[in-house]
């Protein structure tokens, strides 16, 4: 059985966990594990680790609409050498400043392999789920996509420090905030575009007419070979943390004068079906 | 630098992580990771690793005073077997019912090493510090002493039963609460009796006089050949998971009725010196 067909069974053994977060009792709470060999390729700095570890965390949160109250980590390495501790933390704790939670620390566990497994908790007396898009509402997304994808290329390239900068992102956390009151449904796009579409048109029983152009990173140009490989970083790979979701119609102009972020409107929810520009989207992204 | 010594150096840069749990407007939050080759020997079954994480998390919350309101854990492992998923959450729900929290899901992730990270969260409006402890308190242990290393050994000999018994122990949450409204300083025993008072100590600036005998779990004497190995085993091996705590000497008999678990006075608050029978007592225990 793989991580995803595990995932989904167990959201039927624990009913709070099949969200970005599970919510109970006023607060949203997520946890993610993160391993070197998967999700910190060679040349990405103890600093940008525990923003990043961090930052995905915090996105679940804003993805249920919850202000983030705190996050913790538990840091697994071989050693501990103190500078990369240190700036491990301090990467933790600027991202933590940047959106509005502390970061209050967390556990060491001598490890084989760096292994980063955070947890964010918020508040959210209403959080927003996966379920309510119904047809005739707005699919709408933040910022650009493919940034985790470019990054990768940059490390592989050797551009370390714009693979980092890239890698370093701004959990969407005051957009969760906003949207949240008006979204009919909600989702990270940390799977990719494709699945969290997928994700969610399973979530609310409903299907989605996406329509290009979509908001890629105009970076995906410099790395990408090709419309093929263009698409690919832009829909299916994923990492990129954005929030998806589903408004009104007659709400979205509002919420894209509110937001400080970009809002684009990328298509409409329809009866069934995922589709790009009238052609089937496929259901597949990023594997944990 | 070891766990122990970054373990220091992390709570001058992140105040609010230095306890066994950081509070942070009015919740407290734990994090702890903990993996095959350290933590689950030979044996463990999956229903019994689920349980036992989570419990760890739990015993933090419990040492702050707190009252439980959920638990995550992240699941990283080189295959997901169904029944052993399944298991190990059932073990997780279970001892989240047992006292009172949510278990709420949390992560998979692929993983070399079966490693596991369990969050709790809990709420306390007043949670319990490791600094109040003053010359003329008592010092309080909840339960007794060396199941994890009678464990252990049960686990070598290939009694799994017993071990598996014994490692699903019962977080000292409500002995935890009402602890917490008297108590000066606690703090849980997971290092062992002696690191935990030092550890104690050192937070509060007093030191210990202990006195025989200590309430070790008759089973040690099943597994420990000679007086020193009993010794070992109640004091210094740990992963117990008991409360350690000092309270108002006038306070002691009230508790020791109102508490559904034993409570045991072994010495008092003096000066300085952490010392067992007039002798001084090792800084030494598990270390994680």
């Amino acid at each position: 059985m793989d991580e995803l067909e595990a995932l989904g069974r167990l959201a039927e053994v624990v009913p709070a966990g099949g969200d970005d977060a599970a919510a109970v009792d006023g607060l949203v709470i997520t946890t993610d594990m993160l391993h070197e060999r998967t999700d910190f390729p060679p040349g990405t700095t103890p600093y940008t680790a525990g923003w990043r570890a961090v930052a995905a965390s915090l996105s679940d949160v804003a993805a249920m609409g919850g202000e983030p109250v705190a996050a913790v980590a538990a840091y697994g390495s071989p050693s501990f050498e103190w500078d990369d501790v240190a700036a491990f933390v301090e990467g933790a704790q600027a991202v933590c400043s940047l959106v509005g939670g502390e970061y209050v620390g967390g556990d060491l566990d001598g490890h084989e392999e760096f292994t980063v497994a955070t947890t964010a908790v918020g508040r959210a007396d209403t959080p927003t789920p996966r379920t309510g898009a119904s047809p005739g509402d707005a699919v709408c997304v933040t910022g650009t996509l493919g940034q985790s994808a470019v990054a990768l290329d940059f490390f592989e390239r050797g551009e370390h420090e714009r693979a980092n900068e890239l890698f370093r992102f701004e959990p969407r956390t005051y957009a969760g905030i906003a949207l949240g009151e008006t979204a009919t449904a909600m989702i990270d796009s940390s799977d990719g575009l494709a699945r969290s579409l997928h994700q969610l048109a399973t979530a609310s029983d409903c299907g989605f007419a996406i329509e290009s152009p979509l908001p890629f990173d105009d970076r995906i140009d410099e790395v990408a070979d090709g419309p093929e490989e263009r698409r690919e970083r832009g829909l299916f790979f994923g990492e990129d943390f954005e929030l998806v979701c589903t408004l009104p119609e007659a709400a979205v102009s509002e919420m894209i004068d509110e937001l400080a972020v970009p809002l684009t409107c990328i298509g409409t929810v329809t009866e069934r079906g995922v589709t790009l520009d009238g052609q089937e989207l496929a259901n597949r992204g990023y594997s944990h």
